[in-house]
């Protein structure tokens, strides 16, 4: 990369950018690696493209289609991670910190990939359900859905994570049919652009499903209205001055934001200078202080630990963080890279500033580290931090003030309750930590803490192994936190869908409420043919189809018999004296029973479509089966997802779930619950109907 | 109600004011019936006593108990209603829009009452499971809580529903654990000054759980930080004034709006003059424009119908809107009560003057109605008033300017496409109606109406015999639209619970999880006693109380014998060579069998504290159990609810959920589930350890 690039924007389908404007730097050695483009873009043109051909394209697939294209789209990334580690040298990553930043947002599509397939129906109605009764005659009910917004999203990125950043919400944005327009941070927009152009060059996303921007969103805000999204990642002054911003609040443009926050690490007052948790609790620390050279918006910036084992703690730290060789990544040995720019450096030297105003300083402190590498003397370079705040009931700054590198506050408290409290000064954080032996401990502080922090970590011995550590959000973990840390919630697994999705209420007859799901509801009209429902492929079964099966009357010997095979001898089935005394009065079925009957009469037994049972959900014995008692049962095909998979015998299936309801001979409900199946494809193109 | 009352704050406990100030008056004859109260509140002290009094009495209940207060507040409300009938006449409301607003807001208090018992834990942490592993070791899993926010709840509402508007977002704020201050509009704020002071006579609630603000709110937003929520019902533009309130921004309060919009009722084109539905539709809209006078933000404002019925359907609303009477509701007949106060009237009439710039007058449109009743020439009535858009394309007023009043505008489509399109001119709003007699026109247009629309209304003659109807927010379905109406939600049964809740993301050792959530996890610690779990009590039993099982070996004859009992001859099991074909390769085991065989392995048969068994949750058949495969189980107590219930016979009894792994010789995971039961109470105050 010895010549500088030209950026460009990706806008309604095309590369746009020829003339250079600003110039962007190496945080290794000051060299200008690129240039953003002068040109101005036309936002209309690229609402408008995502409006019509984006919405066009998300929506002509479904949840598991999409979800599909993700998985495929990982893939791709994963082969042609090495231009993405190429592209992220001049942010000063090492290896290790571009790892977090490139293959953690590869994973995070994997993640979404799964979650989607596994969760998402097929179609574009997500039922958040049971639907329920909203009257006693059956003819009035209530559910929820989620859809597509039918709107777009757009996502304003630090500069820290330029390819995580955007991944992370371009994953559930995708699965939950929205068109991106993405805008990172300028200064490493770079490597966001070589990520772009990699998604672009692969082919595998519908035109118009994310669109970059390079440089400023101009008028772009002002062209949004309720059906869209806007999530910000960065300062919260920034995050405080978007959410004003007249179009988003006269059109109620949700607003989802991410900002850094004055997170902090308790060691618990359980925890001895002798026990591995004490060491646990310093290598967090000088670990989330020094990757990314701390330009994480989870690094621990406030070390919080009993006042007896506060000068031990800052002796370790400082000879910790005495070993970290600071330099150019490039280089063997190096553990720590520059900023990720000058200004930021300069902020970060100044914040130190105004915190050393009340602070002592147990080392580090400024830019003179002498780094290792060739041109370093150019480079942004800082010095892992260590400050010591003896007095932090009085010391607003620290509680406030973020330096956002490789710098972290210490500061003593004498009680659990006092700790709680001190965290608590940092008015909302993304992550606190918690170093502990104790459960009680964790049970009596982790509930306190979480009123005001977005995820707590509990780091002992045990979790200590494999634990990913305090400064990483996981996909299937919410990311976001109250107050200072803007309120907002990414990630945690198909949350972070359903927050994308618009969410509406549904009330009519069963019949309409099954039509509008696409899930069969209890009291809607169903089907009845000839054929039984087992024994039709995937492709031909229909949300609906029903069978009512013959009738069983309950008798003695069949308890008996399912006493003797099943091992059952609760007093309820064998016990007359005792049975006599329950609310029931007599002897009843085991619900197994009912429940394996239940199977017997609806199951259809030579080989068919249906290949397997593999689970059930949500079963209830609604009423008890007396000996006479005679049952049938309702089999109704409820849900069918496509998950557009073979099974290792070349056969296609899909996932279909069927309502059970088990009634008696007065037509009582006696047993209710799901069953989940896999069912065989015919594998051909035909649809019989 | 001869001399006008002083109104009083409710604040700190004590009722504040005595010095009269705004005279408020009767909507029905101009009297002052009224007056707000001239001394200021110390809004320092309101958010002192929630945050340290309220705090404290709300937090020593949990969810459980503070559910059984809220249904004790809703029967006790109940048996005093009349005092609220009475308070409410003023209002102009007729008995059964009282009804709506009185007996509606209890009904959402028992509705919570119910839900809470029926869903919410013990203890004041709601686990958001599942927990799920983050390593391959099992020592490092994470999960979801939800827990109090520790904050307050300031709640600012509107003048159309004094009682259910502060009952409706008390009812889930209290079971959340927020102490509330209510702001209702001044103008109606005597009927929610009679709740309050029967609330506060009842005795049954904390201190601080409810404080009453007559008047303005002074510094009260000031004084608000991340912990806290606002909520707000009324105007859209109120709504967006208050979402940029510097403090509230600054500190990233949550604030969730509910506005008026411009909701709509579409006649389907598959619906004929003769159809039923025809008749439904019209009833709809003229019962949405005359119930409360209109004043309900989610009244129809916009009746869309295809361009060849408009004029019968114009035909039909006159005469049935000619036929209403309207006048004081004391009076025998009347149907509709005036407009709440005489700046609503001007108001209003300021609104259908600007909509008649573009829409013809069908019937009504102005104040010249001739009520009946004496004295009614002062009071604050209104026509009921159609507009019809012959354009509705152009006019952009019908889509944007609300006349809250008993006012709609009738306009014409040509596609059900189309009709869709001019609904989304509201640019969201809080409930449409789609009358139809085709589940296919449903399935079609409601999924793309939902995206604007945060409830859908479906009518048809099937659910019209039991239809709340389209104007009604019910506790268990979400209230709240996207845009112009607000971008907010409330109801929707728990999750109302869940959004003033605040999540937090938990990682660390299963043990840490058990600990933290209250509920066992897999992988950690259990306790294993001498005596048999099922042996204990409610009281005496402990999550994480654990029995391995013996085992058992499955043979050939189990499964004959297992088939020969249920009837279940699947091939699976029975057809050697059909079974041969499949991937498991051999015959395996029923799994019903499993589940049976686990139950005989961990019952104890005698009478004992565990009465039933009624449910099971998610069920999964992991693993094929095959012919001499050596089956175990593991049972452990993973949740324990405490209902405050005694069942019919006097005993008291307890919700468990426990955890049952049934593994194999090799132990793998064979099936995994939760079972349910109901387990008794010893039912003295001791508890063995």
């Amino acid at each position: 990369m010895s010549t500088p690039m030209n950026l460009q924007s990706f806008i309604a389908g095309r590369w746009i950018g020829a003339e250079p404007a600003a110039a962007l730097r190496s945080a290794i050695d000051g060299r200008v690696v690129a240039h953003t483009h002068a040109e101005a873009i036309d936002f209309a043109e690229a609402v408008d493209f995502a409006r019509v051909a984006g919405l066009r394209g998300l929506l002509a697939l479904d949840f598991q289609q999409r979800a599909q294209r993700l998985k495929a789209l990982a893939k791709y990334l994963l082969e042609h991670k090495e231009a993405l580690y190429a592209a992220s040298v001049p942010t000063g990553a090492t290896r290790s910190d571009a790892w977090i930043d490139i293959e953690g947002g590869i994973g995070t599509l994997f993640a979404y990939a799964s979650l989607g397939a596994g969760e998402l129906p097929s179609g574009n109605v997500l039922h958040e359900g049971p639907a329920m009764p909203l009257g006693k005659g059956g003819g009035f009910a209530g559910t929820h859905i989620l859809v597509p917004r039918r709107g777009l999203a757009v996502h304003i990125n630090a500069f820290n994570f330029p390819v995580w950043g955007l991944l992370e919400k371009f994953a559930p944005s995708f699965l939950a049919g929205l068109p991106c327009i993405g805008k990172p941070a300028t200064a490493t927009s770079y490597l966001t652009e070589a990520l772009v152009r990699l998604i672009d060059a692969s082919g595998l996303l519908p035109a118009g499903s994310l669109q970059l921007v390079i440089g400023g969103t101009g008028d772009l805000l002002d062209r949004l209205d309720g059906r869209d999204v806007v999530t910000f990642t960065g300062s919260a002054d920034t995050a405080a001055k978007l959410r004003v911003h007249p179009n988003l609040v006269r059109q109620s443009v949700p607003f989802n934001a991410e900002a850094d926050s004055l997170n902090g690490a308790v060691l618990a007052d359980d925890v001895t200078p002798d026990d591995e948790e004490f060491e646990l609790f310093v290598r967090e620390v000088a670990r989330e202080m020094t990757v990314k050279a701390g330009q994480k918006c989870t690094a621990i910036r406030r070390a919080l630990v009993p006042r007896r084992h506060l000068d031990a703690v800052a002796e370790r730290l400082r000879a910790r963080l005495g070993r970290i060789v600071v330099g150019d990544p490039a280089l063997e040995g190096v553990k720590m890279g520059p900023l990720a720019s000058h200004a930021q450096q300069a902020d970060v030297a100044e914040r130190v500033a105004r915190l050393r105003e009340h602070a002592e300083l147990v080392c580090g402190g400024g830019t003179d580290v002498m780094p290792v590498g060739a041109g370093t003397e150019h480079g942004a370079f800082f010095a892992p931090t260590l400050l010591l705040s003896r007095d932090p009931w009085r010391d607003a700054a620290v509680h406030d003030l973020e330096a956002f590198g490789p710098v972290s506050t210490l500061m003593p408290f004498d009680s659990m309750d006092e700790a709680v409290e001190l965290l608590a000064r940092g008015r909302g954080s993304l992550v606190a930590s918690l170093v502990t032996r104790s459960p009680k401990v964790a049970a009596q502080v982790v509930p306190a803490m979480a009123a005001l922090h977005g995820r707590l970590h509990v780091l002992d011995r045990v979790s200590a192994k494999e634990s990913t550590g305090h400064g990483s959000p996981l996909p299937p973990l919410k990311h976001g936190g109250p107050g200072r840390a803007g309120g907002g919630e990414e990630l945690g697994g198909l949350r972070a869908v359903r927050h994308l999705l618009q969410r509406a209420a549904v009330q009519g007859s069963p019949t309409m409420l099954a039509a509008i799901t696409g899930e069969h509801v209890r009291g809607a009209d169903v089907i009845e043919t000839e054929v039984h429902p087992f024994r039709r492929h995937f492709e031909d079964l229909r949300v609906g189809e029903s069978l009512l099966t013959h009738r069983r009357t309950v008798t003695e010997a069949d308890i008996v018999a399912f006493g003797g095979i099943s091992g059952d001898f609760f007093y309820m089935h064998f016990d007359e004296v005792a049975a006599r005394e329950t609310q029931f009065g007599q002897r009843i079925a085991h619900g197994y029973f009912v429940l394996s009957a239940a199977a017997g009469l609806f199951v259809s037994p030579a080989p068919g479509p249906v290949l397997a049972n593999y689970g059930l959900d949500t079963l209830r014995f609604v009423k008890p089966v007396a000996i006479g008692d005679t049952i049938r049962a309702r089999l109704t095909c409820k849900r069918r997802i496509d998950r557009n998979r073979v099974d290792p015998s070349g056969v296609g299936q899909g996932v279909v779930a069927w309502d059970v309801e088990v009634t008696n001979q007065h037509g009582e409900l006696v047993a209710s619950y799901d069953i989940l199946t896999l069912v065989a494809k015919r594998g051909d193109a035909e649809r019989v109907d």
